[in-house]
């Protein structure tokens, strides 16, 4: 089986971006609006159209079998509002997530966003994880390391801040993919710089704390093939021989996906990184949604590098399925269950 | 003849650290603080002592002919107290600089740090680049681009803001290498995730604004292999075909050295980027000072990467020299009328 770990809901039909420009707006007007939940008017059949000639017509072609989907990353705009305003938001968004998933069980898994702010605390997020989780099937959840939207004034992952997040998550036995949303720092851009700078930022956050010692079950991704990581793979580990780091530790909680688009990046990363702390992933109709004119083929088909990649078949199903089953178990479960 | 472009004094006299603790103890008790630029008082000898077991040593035990040497980056400290701090700490670092390179003319060849401030003009910048270089034989310049230490508050580099400084620098025909200094953000590991994740800022935001084409002969050099750069070239490729920016025009303006500390690093940057945008450096006696218990080597001795890189002997010439005297004119200046 092929399992791609990193795929976004990145078309939503028209009606949810309207209710998140009125609740946007809202707020803009009044920074301490609560507003309510309200509700989003989508369709099944719109569902159906805004993934039939998008992430399911990619799946197809490109022969990949599920895809663990989340809601829009870029979207998630913990920076945007009040707490409230994210608790809304996120609700309704692993909400659609869940519908496609239950239009489409054997192509969809689902993982949520979590609804954090600046300077709240993670009581609506760690409720909102267990809601997902326990009540809605869900298999993970996507942390935001800078809900600041990139002037990271905010708790590092290793603060206690944190704490009870990660042990809800290893009460319930699920993995978080740590993932910054926009940027509202014109510094940064948001799929280029921001990104790839908050993967390597939440690896040395890890790196330098080793917190996660104190977590023997917490799980991360690091999106986007680890960020700069891989590439300087020899930097890392001598900063932490140097400083007497755990390196070899992270081993067993920090896993990366192969959101890398190019041959040559992928082929460095399963030269260096352990093959069972990669997890097959593509982002599809994600940052890069165009064709090499190289090579032809979509930027982003990160399958195609994999298949070209000098991986034995061993190596290679555990990229696509072994490693992912083990590292979402209760998406494990589910497929054995159907199976 | 082999050039290391990026080296950094950082195993600076006593007395330098003295002066430094001093300065930053006055303005933290009082933030307006002016003081004076005052002396430091270290003796030649002091100044051969600190490089004789370290930069100069390795230089020689690796093969190495000369160094471009600019002050300690993580000591440039932008961010502490205000323009006046910075300007006489800058003056005397630079003065240092000049002193190492002129006990070892053929060993050391001159790189100023700036006097930058947050929140500040670039006026002192500009006047401490022209002494340096017009008076002082000074060959490149470092730019910090966050002079606030990881909260990324400050304008850009393509804001107007920074256009002194670049029409500066055309006008001398000095590059810069862009250099963040420490961070004082909790979030960020200095020489980690700090210096990797500004430089593929620096990059992005050359890449997404394409101010440089009105610059034509400004120069950067990116350090640390360009950040995540060359890993996701493919990612960057992509995201400038779908936007219509200028991927193959940063060719004119942008370097990449090769402080990568690892054998597959090395390999896919040369792989991916361009030879005649690559630039030898090592930045030895910096982030990462061990010996790689596998190889037995050095993590930081990248000659051994490149020799053993499978690039031909035309090529591994530019690397180490043609293109860095292509990149700093001045230095070739100097090393043909010293010839």
């Amino acid at each position: 089986m092929i399992i791609d770990c990193h795929g976004h809901y990145t078309t939503l039909p028209p009606a949810v971006g309207e209710w998140r420009d009125a609740q946007v707006a809202a707020v803009e007007r009044d920074p301490d609006h609560v507003g309510e939940k309200g509700t989003i008017d989508v369709s099944d059949d719109q569902i159906r159209e805004s993934v039939e000639g998008a992430q399911l017509k990619l799946q197809r072609e490109r022969g990949a079998d599920l895809t663990i989907f989340s809601p829009r990353a870029s979207w998630m705009g913990h920076h945007i509002g009040n707490e409230h305003t994210s608790q809304h938001w996120s609700q309704h968004q692993n909400e659609l997530i869940r519908r496609v998933c239950d239009l489409y069980p054997s192509n969809f898994a689902p993982v949520c966003q979590l609804p954090q702010s600046p300077g709240a605390g993670l009581d609506a997020a760690v409720a909102e994880l267990e809601r997902c989780v326990g009540e809605m099937g869900f298999v993970g959840c996507n942390v935001n390391p800078d809900p600041t939207g990139g002037f990271w004034t905010g708790p590092p992952l290793w603060d206690r801040y944190w704490w009870p997040l990660w042990e809800t998550m290893c009460a319930l036995d699920v993995p978080a993919m740590i993932h910054v949303s926009a940027t509202c720092n014109e510094n940064f851009h948001t799929t280029g710089s921001h990104y790839l700078g908050a993967d390597t930022t939440a690896f040395m956050q890890a790196l330098t704390s080793g917190f996660m010692s104190d977590f023997p079950g917490l799980r991360w991704i690091i999106p986007h093939g680890g960020g700069a990581v891989p590439y300087h793979w020899g930097r890392f580990k001598g900063m932490a021989e140097d400083n007497g780091w755990d390196f070899a530790g992270l081993g067993d909680h920090l896993f990366y996906d192969t959101c890398v688009y190019h041959q040559p990046g992928i082929d460095l990363l399963v030269d260096v990184v352990p093959v069972e702390n990669i997890l097959f992933g593509s982002e599809m109709v994600g940052a890069v949604r165009g064709i090499d004119p190289v090579s032809g083929h979509h930027y982003d088909d990160t399958k195609r590098y994999l298949d070209r990649a000098g991986l034995t078949d061993e190596d290679r199903a555990a990229i696509y399925d072994g490693n992912i089953r083990r590292v979402y178990p209760r998406l494990a479960a589910q497929l054995e269950a159907d199976a």
